[in-house]
């Protein structure tokens, strides 16, 4: 089975605002074995509902219109899904009494619109809307289930888990999504897929799927046989060992954590604690590694030491070396990361020092160079990075690869 | 003139990546007068790009096909493209060189695949791509203008500012959108709206959208009336005026700056240094303030007083105080604040304590309990915030509304 998701509002073409409700749908639908294939976003507009429904009839089994059930003349969705099924539309009297109750019970006084609200198309059937007053609508024709589901997410949330799914059970049996999920670290994209393609390559019921952003690289791989879900488990077992095997160390989980919380994790199981000294991340190094929730068992805190007398007066860096070496040199990064761990009296220093850009660049030492150190009780490295991408970009891989760094050496 | 937007990548139809793009060129678009009539969302599927893209050929002047330019075999826009406008692909040696040339600057190995990268549609045009392999195409047909850009945002962004913009520039005149925006601080949707509907509503040719998202409040009021434009300059001005009357200092903007920008230029304009002290942000405060660039002009830096031992050895807060406080209070904030503010030697300290959760809470301070705290040559000051939402969303709510506090101290 696969469904499309049709999002109604002109706010949903403008700069300001994203349908994030598909990603709940999907998550839902993914969990019965149901994929979605297309998404389309449309304005208030008659013609073009018409169109995308019509389309959407035509191709996939399941269709969701999300919004455009409230009580003002933009909220088309109920005249046109019923026009497109060829239903006429009368007034539910259930529906309308449940729209009264609520109307009193938040103290508002009903205008005549808002009945509309309450019209539902010939053989459909009211979901229920507990937490507002536009309520849902099921339709089953011919061998397609349609779901008019109104737009505030606190709104269709409740409804998708607790009716939604029990109607879509009643006409679908529930074979789970079957994939893997690898995540890699520090490596581009191109470079994973031309390591791992002559592997995935050769297995026919798999289809792969990579996907990368900012030094993280996703690698799917989808079992495409849902009829034969028996072999799945040794194909994809033999699948995802052999690509671990040609990543190695690069591969930081066989699932949905991140790589913070991975790292993490290797901290707490080692006992060790952290400290970092941040320059150009300015605080994202911390935030990211605070991302996660208990992160104070090993993350003792850190210095963002933004200016050179921070690193100096703060950290106790050699006001001499940055003077010999400037602020962004692999000297600077290595004393950083000892000095943070030798103030903080934590088990392992991490530092960043670098020029995001846009501003601050020169030819010797251009936007984007950033020096990554690491210190524990053996010593201090640093690693040097040209990374591409705006300020923003270079400060979250930055980031990010020192984490991995630090992951690779707790392995 | 409309457009449409295509985004292809089967990870948009999953549960765990969303388009986002399109409000980045929906924004520039709209700048020129152009609207967004649909997003499109598909999978890496030959036949359902071929079906969205003849779509829109036959609806739109301009399309968009975000995605797929890779060097993988999942990468099928340039040939669909290609093939529904019956123009054949071959190589252009011109791009191939500019890869050759990326690859070498990059130091990778540049394989067989990603040599199809530099392959072009019959009477194409490259757009170069500065910040990845991946070149952009552009390509007219008839009357209509397409575009293929690649996905990551990036990469796009880059592309989009400095060469789509200009070559739509070539067969459109611009009609801007005529509209103003006020960004607001602290303050919640419902009670801005009830302050400022009054005002709003008595102007007839003006359409108001309100946005709200983790603190910040969006305002954009709309002429409506374009054949009428020279009308529209007094009226916006009369309604902003009387709207910022209203709502005072919380207006931190008539325009696209980041609150961090704005307190960041007034700390410039006023010749003040900032230092800040974050336990629960544990960073987020220091990377929000270093996103805008030049901040080193005020910023000194920060400490990541994640532990109890790290807010009393670094900080010097008295242990005594955090023993008969706890961590989570206005007096541990307030002495945060003074002390980051006394060892940096900054004009001004910022802090942060709460519980983030989702573990942690108690029936007395419960999650979203945090305490800001500041400090100048005055004295110091905490303030309580009880927030609403998940971690990242109550960390993100503390940052912000510690920058609003110290941009209200600085008018």
């Amino acid at each position: 089975m696969r469904a499309e998701i049709i999002a109604i509002g002109s706010e949903l073409l403008s700069p300001w605002r994203l349908d994030t409700n598909s990603l709940f749908i999907t998550d839902h639908l993914n969990r019965v074995g149901i994929r979605v294939w297309r998404k389309t976003i449309i304005g208030d507009r008659f013609e073009d509902l018409t169109e995308a429904f019509s389309s959407a009839l035509q191709q996939v089994e399941i269709i969701f219109c999300i919004g455009g059930l409230g009580p003002t003349k933009d909220d088309i969705t109920r005249e046109v899904v019923a026009s497109v099924l060829g239903r006429t539309l009368s007034m539910n009297e259930d529906a309308l009494r449940q729209l009264q109750k609520r109307y009193a019970r938040i103290g508002v006084s009903m205008t005549p619109n808002n009945r509309q609200q309450a019209m539902v198309p010939e053989g459909g059937e009211v979901i229920p809307n507990p937490n507002g007053t536009a309520p849902g609508l099921f339709i089953r024709h011919n061998d397609r289930l349609v779901f008019l589901l109104p737009g505030p997410p606190h709104e269709l949330k409740a409804m998708v888990i607790d009716q939604v799914m029990a109607l879509i059970a009643r006409h679908h049996v529930a074979s789970p999504l079957i994939y893997r999920h690898l995540k890699i670290a520090s490596e581009g994209e191109s470079r994973v897929d031309h390591l791992v393609s002559p592997i995935y390559q050769s297995y026919d019921d798999v289809e792969t799927t990579i996907l990368a952003s900012a030094g993280i690289v996703d690698l799917f791989f989808y079992w495409t046989q849902p009829d034969d879900s028996e072999r799945s488990g040794p194909v994809l077992e033999d699948l995802t060992r052999r690509v671990k095997e040609t990543l190695g160390a690069s591969v930081y989980t066989e699932g949905e954590q991140t790589l913070e919380a991975v790292t993490g994790a290797l901290l707490r199981e080692r006992g060790k604690t952290l400290a970092t000294a941040e320059s150009c991340t300015g605080g994202f190094l911390g935030k990211m590694l605070t991302d996660v929730s208990g992160s104070s068992d090993y993350y003792l805190g850190g210095m963002i030491t933004y200016s050179n007398e921070a690193k100096s007066e703060w950290l106790g860096v050699d006001p001499g070396l940055i003077a010999a070496h400037g602020a962004v040199s692999p000297e600077v990064a290595q004393a950083m990361a000892e000095r943070v761990r030798a103030v903080a009296g934590a088990d392992l220093g991490l530092s960043t020092t670098g020029i995001a850009g846009p501003t601050g660049g020169s030819p010797e030492k251009p936007v984007g160079l950033v020096y990554i150190g690491i210190a524990d009780e053996t010593g201090s490295e640093a690693r040097r990075l040209q990374l591409p991408g705006d300020r923003e970009i270079v400060r979250l891989r930055s980031s990010r690869i020192a984490i991995d760094w630090l992951r690779r050496r707790l392995l």
